[in-house]
């Protein structure tokens, strides 16, 4: 069964973009994943189909009308899927999410525009609030694009041997080593000797060490969860060992 | 004179993608911004323009040569540009981070694919690694236009009326309030009384406490820092009195 995923938004054409190249765009023609785009405008009102209206209390800029928005949502079948709105306002996206939506059966995202939807909606219709990061978009299509992207790519059958999903940033919670290729010497910098030794196990300790330091000096946050992690984890080997 | 973006990717039909439409569209026609792209696979080698090859140590996937980035990188004119790596290792981009870069005479973005990007270029070029947070994707274009469509939206005379850039998600380290529009009454659902009350100073009230609960309820990182951040100014204004 294909992973369907359905997007609500103002500008159908920005979709499948960068969705439909190289891994992701294979894993489509495969049948592993499907697109479905609505077009938001359809269900807008009157001659010029009109989807925003004045903020209550005044303010600038233009919000979506509840009416307008559920029109969209409901001529969509939902068939256990996650509603997602994205806006700045919901729970940080991370790859921990990305496992969460890629073991589920699809997704719908609503890219909102200006400022925002009607509150009522969102609760109405049980829309999850999922944010790209902190900082603010003109629109919710890229951060559709930029979820859907990473949910994709962690399907059986979609990254295949270009990529190694075991060995990335955030899979054991450090970020990824630094990679060398060729040429061996390139402006007077060589490539690491213990990277050519064959010596495989020495290899992977280098790696590790290096993910280590990385994350250690640029990530504080990640380095803290790592530690305790891995406290958690021998507690948990000491009391087999008991 | 126009914030000068440049991308080098291996897809570079990808943009402007969502940059091209809306505000950011208009900008770019009004020469706000100006937008160049360089195709990565045009310096590739040999017959078949290879870019990349297997990582030194062995493991899954293929890395970007040193040699060729750099030659795509050195084509294109600086002009005290940043040189941005979008890479999940990076410092986490936020509204702060898009704030100085459109504060900067614009932005080169290297969007990589595989594996990622031979280490020896991104210290010898002085590339800056910027992750759009803490996921991976298949390749960079998708983050780029993120960054991009961020930063963009602050230049002068990008955003106009209908965003309101200072009542926004992060502006004041708060989330945005909850917004209505019409219909006044939709599914049972009121808009909020104090909101249709014309009493300006009750509203921007209301407002400012939404965005208060929703912050500590959503976000104790952020709503912290805010805590921390009102302190400050209170010492500081304290001190003015004295």
């Amino acid at each position: 069964m294909a992973f369907d995923v359905s997007i609500i938004t103002l500008f159908p054409d920005a979709f499948p973009g960068m969705l439909d190249v190289s891994i992701l765009g294979r894993a489509r023609e495969q049948g592993i994943w499907s697109l479905e785009t609505t077009d938001l405008r359809s269900f807008g009102l009157g001659k010029h189909r009109q989807v925003d209206d004045k903020p209550a209390g005044g303010g600038a800029g233009l919000v979506i009308r509840p009416d307008v928005a559920a029109a969209a949502i409901d001529s969509i079948d939902r068939n256990g899927r996650e509603l997602i709105y994205l806006s700045p306002r919901g729970e940080t996206f991370t790859q921990k999410l990305a496992h969460e939506f890629a073991s589920g059966p699809g997704l719908i995202c609503f890219c909102g525009r200006f400022e925002g939807l009607d509150e009522r909606v969102i609760s109405q219709r049980g829309m999850r609030e999922v944010s790209l990061g902190d900082f603010v978009l003109a629109g919710g299509e890229v951060a559709a694009q930029a979820i859907i992207e990473a949910t994709l790519r962690l399907l059986p059958g979609v990254a295949g041997n270009e990529t190694s999903i075991e060995d990335e940033s955030f899979s054991a919670g450090l970020l990824e080593y630094p990679q060398y290729t060729l040429p061996r010497i390139w402006e007077g910098q060589h490539t690491p000797d213990v990277l050519l030794s064959g010596d495989h196990s020495k290899v992977d300790q280098w790696r590790l060490n290096r993910s280590k330091l990385l994350t250690e000096g640029r990530r504080p946050d990640l380095w803290a969860a790592y530690l305790n992690g891995q406290r958690i984890r021998a507690s948990e080997t000491d009391d087999e060992h008991d």
